[in-house]
């Protein structure tokens, strides 16, 4: 246990750039929703995952929809606590701590946002160990639990509860009516005990992104090569260094998809590697090949300073370093692989871990 | 109040087709559900609007979606039983009650199904007089009841509580659903007080469709002018008569849209009309001009047995003779033409009266 006070919210979002894999909300948006919150409400109580009570109820808070479109959209700040507030009113039972869905930029910070507002603690830990795209790309699919009951809200005032019957259908549901919602929600689920979550999440997940952070903080501080500094801190493998040379993305079925060409320097023996997204950097190909692919982490840092650029920031002209870093091993499984492998976003190969290739 | 019985259902399900103007889906699939949830559990007690307790809670509960869609993929029965329930749960009050939405095929017997299963007394009113496509369609916007909270439910088990800020958004969300439902959905929303019932119904729905299925079935077994005795039970008039030529339909975002052409008899004078219609008839076009619009009711009748055809029966060769009927004074105003006029529905014309031109 310790207390999480603004200050440290800064790390937590360059780091958590890093494992969201080009998605998972821009970091500057849930930072200052963040900082906002803890600053009007006071400092934030993070537990570790096993100071958690086994019989106390933990949902995860979030924003669900197309990055690209959250940019411009920015969240007024209650709809977040009107979704996890309607759901524990729907549950009639009072909700005991928040935490987050995913590793990402937006949505490492968003339940700070919750957790400050509501005087709730907040779990070291996620479901994804990265960012993925969809409802059901998380630990808690692979553990048997539901994601619904469900709450999501808008910031017109709109909100619903879904109860489905497997968490793909959940997805479905709850993608409609973000779209319908102007393509962001706010959403609170997967409902879980402290039992439940000491078994399906994955540990540390806040402490970690906040330490890829500090990391890429000093390094720049001190002039040193952040890119090693970060290959270093989460065990990633340089895949390609380049420049973007094009960039193409459309909001599609409330996802933002599309993909960025990178011309390698003659180090790369002039090939270009080009990557593909759905919200979250899926493949990168390089001369027709895949050569790393979910659910390895595809992240792509800037070359100047270190810090990894989101899908919506990526801009023509940028020098990039791509990093594959090897994702956690909930997710090399069969199981795993089913839910977030190749072949589930329409790639018909093997997954080759990371490492296989350029270790 | 009265006793409603099984075979009392016939007429109500014969005469609803015809205030259904095409919609409301197929009068069959209806009619076997509730045959079938009476005899098990009993016949249903209907109230008249006057006799409902003032302080009593009731809830409508339909079918949504796309009828074309409603024929083949019939419901399993229960699924209307958990939307129903679903909202009494999170309302976390008795209902007293049921009602039809709207006069339809389909939606003015499927009630029967619940008050029969649940052992609840049905209101004879609906919300719409008629039936229309849309969920905010109904006299209940008019005087400012809100639709929601809205349950849904499928068969595979799914189910949704919306909450919404207007009537607008609820049909937003619910067709989106729907669609993800497979085109069709039960529903349970527009909650309302006894008080409130009594000012925004149309009472006396389930009678007057009882009354006009009396009419056509008396008039058959006495080979009297069916047509004739269809028209003054209902106050409607002659529109057109001839032979369905054409028919086009195509099931979008969640409706049956399409238009039928029919090519007129001599006594036409050799011209053609068409109408289109969205699950419901919108409009009825001669030689280019719009002769009858919604909200008053197009109805397409069979001219041999003068029984009404939905849009999904509508099949080449069909003699048919079509009558425009008035509507409820209620939809004639100028806040009920915005909801249901011609101009909601594209149409960039003056609402008619039907009897101006064919009185």
């Amino acid at each position: 246990m310790r207390t999480f006070y603004p200050e440290n919210i800064e790390d937590v979002a360059l780091g958590a750039a890093v494992l969201g894999t080009g998605g998972g909300g821009d970091p500057y948006v849930g930072k200052l929703m963040a900082i906002q919150a803890m600053r009007k409400h006071g400092p934030v109580t993070l537990l570790d995952l096993d100071e958690v009570d086994d019989d106390s109820l933990i949902v995860p808070s979030a924003m669900m929809g197309a990055p690209t479109v959250m940019v411009e959209k920015l969240p007024k700040g209650d709809e977040i606590i009107k979704a996890f507030q309607s759901l524990e009113a729907y549950l009639g039972r009072k909700i005991d701590a928040t935490m987050s869905i995913e590793a990402g930029g937006l949505n490492s910070t968003t339940p700070f946002t919750v957790a400050a507002s509501l005087g709730l603690p907040l779990v070291d830990a996620d479901s994804m160990g990265r960012a993925f795209p969809e409802i059901q790309m998380v630990t808690f699919t692979l553990h048997g639990i539901s994601a619904t009951p469900m709450a999501m809200a808008d910031e017109k005032g709109n909100s619903a509860i879904l109860n489905t019957i497997s968490n793909r259908w959940t997805e479905t549901f709850s993608r409609s009516i973000t779209i319908d919602m102007g393509c962001t929600a706010m959403i609170a689920l997967y409902s879980v005990t402290g039992r439940q979550l000491k078994q399906a999440a994955i540990p540390g997940t806040i402490s970690f992104a906040e330490k890829i952070g500090r990391t890429i903080r000093e390094a720049q501080a001190a002039k040193k090569d952040v890119i090693a500094a970060v290959m270093a801190v989460t065990g990633g493998f340089r895949v390609f260094h380049g420049k973007v040379v094009d960039v193409q993305r459309r909001t599609e079925r409330g996802f933002a998809r599309g993909e960025a060409t990178i011309e390698g320097t003659d180090e790369c023996g002039g090939s270009s590697l080009t990557i593909r997204f759905q919200n979250e950097h899926l493949v990168a190909i390089r001369d027709g090949e895949i050569v790393v692919s979910v659910p390895d982490l595809i992240t792509v840092l800037d070359a100047e300073n270190g810090e990894a650029i989101t899908t919506e920031g990526m801009r023509y002209g940028y020098r990039v370093v791509v990093l594959g870093i090897p994702v956690t091993p909930k997710w090399r499984t069969p199981a795993g692989l089913e839910i977030v492998g190749p072949r589930y976003f329409g790639y018909d190969v093997e997954y080759v871990p990371v490492e296989e290739r350029f270790g």
